[in-house]
C-alpha cells in the first residue's frame, strides 16, 4: 500500500527546491515526484535525464548548490580530458554525475525501464520519496525558435535559451504512457494534495501534462491541485520563464499562469511581491514567500502550500 | 610517404615501456606500434581498449607509473559513485580515462574505425608515433581455464589471473583483417626493424599474430624481426607469463619463447640474468638489461635492440 500524501509535478532546479521542502515537512515516503523527462537526451551516447537527476540529487542532499544542477563535491577530470580529445563539451558532465548516466544507459540498454532504474537509484541514494519519470516512453521537448527547430538542450544549454521561442512541442507525447507507478501513487488513501512546483510551466510542466491521460488522472483523483507560481514580481527567479512568456505573447503575470493551467488548477500560491497585481479571477490564491534560498524557506513554502491545500480539501 | 623506421608489436604495460624507449631514441614519426586488441571489451556499455590505451598514455607521457595502467593525476569520483549505484566496480576506470572510453564508443557507434579514432586521439595527445590497433575487426581473447572458458578481462582482472590456463583462443581472428595503416607502414623505405616487445607472448602478442596475413606481411617485408624476451631469470617482471607457460606445460625459458615465435623471429634479446642458461639454438641472441625501471633503461634497451637489428640487417 502506498503511503503517499502528496504528488508533486516538477522540472529541475526551482521545482526540486520545493520538492525538497515537501520531503522535509512530510513523513518519509509521503512524497511522490512526477518529473519532466522532456529534457532527456542522448549525449556522448549516454542517456541524460537532467530534471530527474536534479530532483534526485536535491532530495538525496548531494546537489551542487552553486550550479543548481549536478552533484556536490564534484570533480571535472572527465571534461578536461574530453576537451583534449576534441569531444563535445557544451554540456558539462561531472565525474560523479557521469556514473549515473553510464549506469542508467547500461541498464536501459539491458531492458530495464527508466522508472525501475530511478526507483532503485533513489533507494540506493537514501531518498525516501518516490521519483517517477513522467513516462518510460521517449517524449522530447522541441522548441520552435527564430533559429529554427531545436532540441531542448540545444536551445537551453548550448544556445543559453537565447533564440526567440515561437512554439514548443513534445515529440512522442501522443504515444507516451504514464508510468505504472503513477496509478499506484494516486491510489493512496492518504493522498491530500497534488502540487505543481514552481518550474517553468511551458518547458517543464507542460511536457508532463502532455502525456495522454495523466492530467485527467490527476484531476479525477479529487484532491486539491495547487500550483506554486514561478513568477516573483512578474519575473522568474532563474531561467527563461518570463522571457518565453513574452516571446509567446503571453502577459508575464500570475493571471496568465492560472489561465495556462486552466481547469486543472484548484488554487495558486503566489509571491508576496505580486499581492497588489490583479489576481486570477475565481481562483483561490495564497500569498507566500516563494523565493527559496534557504532550507527553512523551502520548508516554510511547503508547509504553507500544504496547509492551503488542506483548507481547500475540507471546503471541497 | 611513411617515415617509419621501426614497427613494434606490443601489448600493454611491459611492451609499452620498450615502445616508449624506441620512441625516445628514434626521430619523431619513425615508430609505429601494432597493438593487441584481443583484450578489448565492452564494459558498462563502453568500448575499452586496455593495451591501446596503456600504449597511448605511455607514449603521450601521461601514464600512471604507480599502477602501470591508466592516467597520471587521475581522479576516481566516477568509481565512487558507481559503487554507490551498485554498478560493476571490478574493472577500475579513472575519470580522465573514462573520457577516452566514452568518446571512442561514441565515435565507433557513429561508424568510425578503431584505427581512425586512435590515429586522431594519438595526434591530439601529441604522440609522434603511430598507434595501430592490430585489427579494426573484433578479435576477443578467450581463456580456457580450470574455471571454464573466460573472457580475457574476467580471467585477468576480475579473477586476478588465478585460474589455471589450459588453452588460449582468439574468437573472431579468422575473419579479422589487419588495418589498412599496416600496409602503409610496412611500405616505408626507411623500415629497419620489426621489434616484438617483451609483452606476454601467449596473451598479448599471439592475438596480433593470429590476424590472418599479418605475420606473413611482417616476415615478407625482409627487415630483421627481433623479439625482446619477457623473461628475466626464467620469470616475468610482472604479470602471469611464467605462470601461464607452466600451466601450458611449456618450459619457462628463452629457448621456449624462441620456439614459440619460431620462423617469425630473426633474433632474440635476453636478459643478462639468463646468460648462463642454455640459449635458443641457431638464433642470434643479444644479452641486455631488460628490466626497464627508469626512462634511461628503456632508452638503453631500445638502442641495444635497434643496434642488434641493424647488425643483423647488414649481415642478412
Amino acid at each position: 500500500m502506498s503511503d503517499v500524501e502528496v504528488v508533486a509535478l516538477t522540472g529541475g532546479i526551482g521545482g526540486a527546491k520545493l520538492a525538497l521542502g515537501l520531503q522535509r515537512v512530510l513523513p518519509p515516503g509521503a512524497l511522490a515526484c512526477v518529473v519532466n523527462t522532456g529534457d532527456d537526451f542522448v549525449h556522448l551516447g549516454l542517456h541524460v535525464s537532467p530534471d530527474l537527476d536534479t530532483t534526485l540529487y536535491t532530495l538525496a542532499g548531494c546537489e551542487n548548490r552553486e550550479y543548481g544542477w549536478g552533484r556536490r563535491d564534484e570533480t571535472w577530470t572527465f571534461m578536461h580530458v574530453l576537451e583534449e580529445l576534441g569531444g563535445e563539451t557544451w554540456f558539462r558532465l561531472g565525474d560523479g554525475d557521469l556514473a549515473l548516466h553510464v549506469e542508467r544507459t547500461r541498464r536501459l540498454g539491458a531492458g530495464e525501464t527508466l522508472s525501475a532504474v530511478m526507483d532503485d537509484v533513489g533507494r540506493r541514494f537514501g531518498v525516501a520519496s518516490r521519483l517517477l519519470p513522467m513516462s518510460n516512453d521517449a517524449v522530447r521537448t522541441r522548441v520552435q525558435t527564430s533559429d529554427g527547430e531545436l532540441a531542448f538542450q540545444e536551445y537551453f544549454v548550448k544556445l543559453h535559451a537565447e533564440p526567440e521561442v515561437r512554439a514548443i512541442g513534445f515529440a512522442g507525447a501522443a504515444e507516451a504512457r504514464a508510468p505504472a507507478g503513477l496509478a499506484e501513487v494516486l491510489a493512496s488513501a492518504r493522498l491530500r494534495a497534488i502540487v505543481i512546483c514552481p518550474s517553468n510551466p511551458y518547458l517543464s510542466i507542460d511536457p508532463i501534462l502532455a502525456v495522454p491521460g495523466l492530467a485527467a488522472a490527476l484531476r479525477g483523483r479529487g484532491v486539491p491541485i495547487v500550483a506554486v507560481s514561478p513568477l516573483i514580481g512578474g519575473r522568474a527567479v532563474k531561467g527563461p520563464t518570463a522571457k518565453i512568456m513574452r516571446e509567446l505573447g503571453i502577459e508575464t503575470s500570475n493571471r496568465a499562469i492560472a489561465a495556462h493551467y486552466g481547469d486543472l488548477l484548484d488554487a495558486l500560491v503566489i509571491d508576496e511581491a505580486d499581492r497588489l497585481v490583479e489576481l486570477p479571477r475565481g481562483l483561490p490564491t495564497q500569498i507566500a514567500r516563494t523565493l527559496m534560498q534557504s532550507i527553512d524557506e523551502r520548508e516554510a513554502l511547503a508547509r504553507t502550500t500544504l496547509e492551503f491545500a488542506d483548507r481547500l480539501g475540507r471546503r471541497g
